[in-house]
Formats: C-alpha cells, sequence, structure tokens
C-alpha cells in the first residue's frame, strides 16, 4: 500500500525536518559544531523535554518506561492494531554529531507532523520511541533501552549500573524525570521502522540517496596475545629469534584477507595493537592485539572464526611463538524481516529517489527490535562516511528522502 | 708471542676473578639478583672507590681524567712503549646484570693479578680503564666517557649534560671524587682489548667458550609514520579502507626479510609501535613505529638502507597512504684490526678452549677506541643471551676462560 494509493500528495518538509535537527543539536553544542548529550545528563534531560514537547504540540500521547524508553503515540482508527513504530536515539557520544540517532527519532516526529498537514489517520496507530543510552558511552552496555526492551538485560541490572563517577542509571533517571512507570518491554509492536544516517562510505561512493537496510552483520570480537621472546635487537641473530610482533604481523594481515575472501560482506579488523616492551633496540617479547571480524551470513562468519584460529594455530608452530586468543564479544548476524525490507526498497522506488540495498556494519537499537517485532532500517548517505564525530554532516535534502521514504512505509504498514 | 714462549703457566684464577666480581656486586644489589649502579650515583662512587682499591693493592698507579676515565697502570721495562690497555665499565642499566661492562674491567685486574703472581715484567706498560657511562641510561649519550676519550664528544658538552633531574654530569662527578685533573683523550694506547659478555645467544647456541669479535655491525635507525583514514570497523567495506595498521605489517615483515636476505650478519627489527586511535572498531588512521637495521658490510647495509625505502615507497602507493620515514641514529660498521683480532684467536687456540668468530652487534667502548688504536674483544657465553636484564649470568668457568684468553693476547702485544 503506497500512499499514492491514497491519492494525495502526503510528502514530508526536509526544512522542518533540518530545522528540528538544528534546534536539538542547540542543546549540549560543542564548539567544533558537534553534540556532546551524553545519556541521563541534565543535557539529556533538556533534549528529551524538548523532542517530548513537540511531540505532545503534534498530539501524540507520551509514555515513559521504567528504563526511560519514551513511546509518544498517535492514534489511529482501530487502537487495538499494535503500533507501527519508528525511533531511534538521542543521545550522543562524548564528541558526537548532530544526526547519528536523533534523525531517526525526528524523522519520525516529521511523519507524525506530515500526516496531521495533511489530515490523514491511519488504521494502525503510529509511535515514535526514543531509545535510551544508544550509545554506550557513560553507561555500559550500548543499545541499553532496546536491549532492556527485549528482555535482552535485566531491569534491576540496568538500573544498577553506574558511570565512573559511581552514578546509578537509576538514580539519574529520576534526577532528569525520566523515571517512567511503565513496564519495560511486553509493549505490542506490529512493525518497527528505523532511520539512520549510514555512518560508512557506501551510498556517498555509489551516489545513491536511500540505502535499503537488508540485515545487521553479525560480529565476533576477540583479544590475541602473542608471547616470544625479549632479546637484544643488535646480537640476536635471526633465525634464532621469537618475535612477537613479526609473528603478530602475519595473522593481523589474514584478519584482512579473511575478510576480502569473504566479500563483499566481510570484514575484518585489527583496531589495536600493544607492543612490550617497546624498546627500539629490544625485539618484542610480547604483543596484544584486537580483531573485529564481521560477516551478515552466519554460516561465513563461522567460517572466518575457524579460519582465524587455524591461522592463530599455524602462526605459533611456524613462529616459535605462543599465540593465546580469547573471544570478548558475539553478535549473530541479524537478517531483517523480508517483507519490511520489500517495504522500505518499495517506498524509495515509489518516491523516486536512487536506492540500493544495504547492510549494516554498526549496532542499531533495530537490531534489538527484529527479536521481538517485524523490524527494517532505511539509511541516508553521511559525508566520508563519518559519525562519532563533531564533524559528522548530511544533507538536509537527503534526510528529507529518508523521512518522505520513512513516511510511505509507515503508511504502508499502517494503512489496511 | 703467546705465553707459552715465556716457559711459564700463567693461569689466571677463575676464582678469584668470580670473587670480586661478585664482590663488586654488592654495591647497589637488588632483589633479584642484579645491580643497579647507575653513572655518578653514590653507588657508582663506591663501585670505584672498590676497584681502584684493588688496583692500587696490585701496585698499580691510577689516573683520573676530566670525564672520569678511570686509568688503573702496571709499569712495563721500557715505560715509554705505549701501553698495551684492556677496560670496560662499571656502571649498570637501572635493572642490569652483574657482568655486562664489569667482566671486562675485572678480567684486567684478574690479568694484572696474575702478572703479579707470576713476577712477570712485560716490556710495554698494561692498563686497566674503566670508562664512564657506558650504558647511558642516567646520562645520554651512551659510551660518553670512551666517546670523549676519542673526540667524539666535546668536554664541555658532556660535562653540562643533565640527568633528569636536571643534576649535571660535571657537579655529579666531582661529588663522588672523581672529576680528575688528566685533559680527555691524547693519552697513548699501542692496543686495545675489552672482554665482554655477549649479550646474545650464538655461543651458547654454538657451544663455544671464545667469541673472537671481527668488528660491530653498522647501525640504522628510522622512525616510521604511516598515514591511513580512521573509518568504523563495521560499515567501512574493505576496499575503500585506509588501514595504516594493514599497510604497516607489509613494512615490518620486510624489515625482517630483509635481515634475511642479508644473512648471516644482517639484522633487521621492529621494537617499538603506536597505533592511533588504537579503538577495537576503528580502523587505524595512524601507525607509528620504530626500525632497527644492522650489518657488519658497509654497501650491505646500504643495499638495506635502500630496500627499506623502496618498500616505503611501494607500500605508500600500493595502500593508499602516506609513509614518512625520518633516520634518526648511524653508527658505520666498525671492522677490527686484522692482526688485534688474530691474537685473539691464537690466544684463543693456544689456551685450549673452543671457539669461534663472531661479530657484536650491541655497541661498546671499543668500538669507539676503535678508532684511536689497533683494537679487538673477546666475548664469552652469558645464560640464554640474556643481559641488561636482572638474571644475567655467566658461569665462572667461561669468565675465566676471557679472563685467560685476554691475558695470553695482552702479553703477546705487551712482550717483544
Amino acid at each position: 500500500m503506497s500512499s499514492a494509493l491514497l491519492d494525495l500528495p502526503v510528502k514530508v518538509s526536509s526544512e522542518r525536518l533540518f530545522k528540528s535537527l538544528m534546534d536539538l543539536a542547540e542543546i549540549g553544542a560543542t564548539p567544533k559544531g558537534g553534540n556532546c548529550r551524553l545519556a541521563l545528563t541534565k543535557l539529556d534531560g533538556q533534549g528529551r523535554d524538548l523532542v517530548t514537547g513537540w511531540m505532545k504540540e503534534a498530539g501524540m500521547t507520551v509514555t515513559v518506561d521504567k528504563v526511560g524508553n519514551i513511546f509518544g503515540r498517535r492514534a489511529g482508527k482501530d487502537n487495538s492494531l499494535p503500533p507501527v513504530m519508528t525511533g531511534s536515539h538521542i543521545d550522543t557520544q562524548p564528541t558526537g554529531g548532530k544526526f547519528d540517532g536523533c534523525f531517526g527519532v525526528l524523522a519520525g516526529l516529521e511523519v507524525v507532523r506530515t500526516l496531521n498537514d495533511h489530515d490523514i489517520q491511519t488504521d494502525a496507530p503510529i509511535e515514535v520511541a526514543i531509545w535510551t543510552n544508544e550509545e554506550g558511552t557513560r553507561f555500559v552496555p550500548v543499545m541499553m533501552g532496546s536491549g532492556a526492551f527485549v528482555g535482552k538485560f535485566k531491569l534491576e541490572d540496568i538500573l544498577n549500573t553506574t558511570d565512573k563517577d559511581g552514578k546509578r542509571v537509576g538514580d539519574e533517571l529520576k534526577a532528569i524525570g525520566y523515571d517512567g512507570k511503565e513496564s519495560v518491554g511486553g509493549r505490542a509492536v506490529g512493525a518497527y521502522f528505523e532511520a539512520h544516517i549510514e555512518q560508512g562510505p557506501i551510498l556517498e561512493h555509489e551516489k545513491k540517496v536511500i540505502g535499503v537496510v537488508t540485515g545487521s552483520l553479525g560480529l565476533r570480537w576477540y583479544d590475541v596475545t602473542v608471547t616470544g621472546m625479549e632479546m637484544h635487537a643488535g646480537p640476536t641473530p635471526m633465525p634464532i629469534r621469537q618475535d612477537a610482533l613479526y609473528a603478530s604481523t602475519f595473522i593481523m594481515q589474514d584478519v584482512v584477507q579473511n575478510a576480502l575472501d569473504h566479500a563483499p560482506h566481510g570484514r575484518g579488523t585489527v583496531g589495536s595493537a600493544t607492543v612490550h616492551p617497546s624498546s627500539r633496540n629490544v625485539i618484542p617479547g610480547k604483543v596484544t592485539f584486537t580483531v573485529d571480524i564481521r560477516h551478515e551470513n552466519a554460516d561465513a562468519l563461522l567460517d572466518m572464526h575457524q579460519r582465524l584460529m587455524a591461522t592463530c594455530a599455524r602462526i605459533q608452530k611456524e613462529h616459535n611463538v605462543s599465540v593465546e586468543v580469547k573471544e570478548v564479544s558475539y553478535f549473530p548476524p541479524t537478517p531483517f524481516d523480508a517483507a519490511m525490507v520489500n517495504t522500505v526498497r518499495e517506498a524509495a522506488k515509489s518516491s523516486g529517489f536512487s536506492y540500493m540495498d544495504i547492510v549494516t556494519g554498526a549496532g542499531h537499537d533495530a537490531v534489538y527490535l527484529a527479536s521481538v517485532a517485524p523490524t527494517a532500517m532505511i539509511f541516508v548517505p553521511c559525508k566520508d562516511g563519518v559519525s562519532h564525530n563533531e564533524i559528522e554532516d548530511a544533507k538536509p535534502e537527503d534526510l528529507g528522502a529518508g523521512a518522505q521514504v520513512l513516511c510511505e512505509a509507515m503508511l504502508a504498514k499502517a494503512i489496511r
């Protein structure tokens, strides 16, 4: 069901959406043009007040649950139907940008404002969610609110989580007035869409406006420790060395080659490495480094895992070093609901924007929501693929295009 | 001229030598069995007092120059002849061992004591030198005293060098009573031998007791900076990455391969590396690392240098990163005097110890002395090749063997 079937020109306003984004960005604005609105700080509270105020002005009812997740609801003709939900987050990184998260929330608000403009009543209710602490910078884990909503975390554990100053989530929720009464989870969700900046360079590179997100890459994280023998760089001949860094370089290269051999959706990254004792004329005795591998397909990710283990075992043998691998995180690949993805694709097509299928390599609230409701995401380009940075940027027309596709997709699900 | 020609059984005492080493090691002893006697500290002063006391007991006259180098002299029959000199240093690393340096000085003292035992008078005088601040830990540069002696450094610069607390070499020499009156350098040296623990694993590995040191490896040090592009590890596809660490691994590997291709005397080491921003899920945007290449042959070292430059240029191009290389140190290869080296080889042979030719990869006072006098070195094994460490260890019989070879080599030069 596309909005065309309504025989109405349902057009969102890019200008209104962008103005709301800029207004929200004034709260916690940083000198370099970014945002610092860490979860559950006074500034986060001010941001929540501003957006829930806009929700109410748009005629929505606002509900808050016990971990501070916010649900703005626009009634439908049949309120017994599960709502068509969209949302994201408005907390930011310490030196974050103006679009990561905020775009998804305000695109949802723009959909509601647009429906109001055209006096459109949907069958199912429409809801816009603001999930608590997606960034995970002040409080760990990331995607805390949506994770709690889908039952990944226990309420009590979350409320007792503390920041580095020992302040509790429960107390900080109360301090900003967002310690809601509603139980966490169990709220009906008929369908969940999330619009987001891509946080990667593919759309820009491929010159497409809309990314139809088919799912989320699975991820495995490891800590690798290679132990050799610390020796003087001058007097020790090459053949009898046990150079932990030299041995490590072969594993590091295979992390990348492993991903290339699982193209196009394989990823392999060594982001951090530490060399001991780190002296110019001492052969490294120990190197610790991280490995991050990702793939959209569970079998491929398992294959990449097995190859990493085999490579580590081989290097241990060939280089006379010890290699210890510890897995520290695992998220399985999450394919989004095929019908929902198709709804986004059709909306992009009927809206007339260029589009392409894409997978998300970063984590999003939608990845958790996918475990309780049919879910899909809509990406728009961000400049140079940069996010989590004050220079994060996106074009008003691209953001408007994302909101337009979101609007059409939500209408397709909310109108019978 | 070997001692056999004296028709006397001139045998050094391994026991006496080892006892003196252990007595000296009580000054600045560390809990883990090592030594901390940093240059020009009160403890260094106590060490100097102990050894110069032993020199005087052995009938030697003691002279100190303006940078604190000590010369213990045993007169010859013809004191117009330039002395046959040996020596090393008694300052240590912060967590140093009992043998590095001290062995060379006390092996020289053991030679004098042995000549006294046998009432042998040499034609040329015999001298035992203690060079100031060889380790370079408290005051930079390393091999300060011997470097000043051969004119590598200016006296005024050395005296004004300060430690991290701002204390001057000149003041610290005075504080321990070793601000001597003799001019630095210009003292006649007919021949210079230095006995030292190997500080590497070759002798142990080859099961040889004596290393006949034919020269010192030349050395070039570099700082390399590879700059790529910091990006999210999840959303960024492999083909468009500019991964500074991945690019760096190819240079790091070629540093080792370069040395292997210049076997057996090539060395290549990346001892230190730092990754930015060093976050598990961020593609490294910048990596800085050190390169240390060494070879005994100047042409081969130049060839290794040119290959390093070519590799860096190639990786810059192939990996779409920028590679900056800065050379920070250069010591040319120093072949020792062929006749002197042969004297050591003959002494090892006539003494009946197993021996092999070897080059030194580490720096020694002898490398500077080689620029003003015919020079050679004698190595003895140290356990597992470990030095600059409290667990540094050597066998009394091996140390005695080294002193015996030193004795025979010095006699060969000091008796006509």
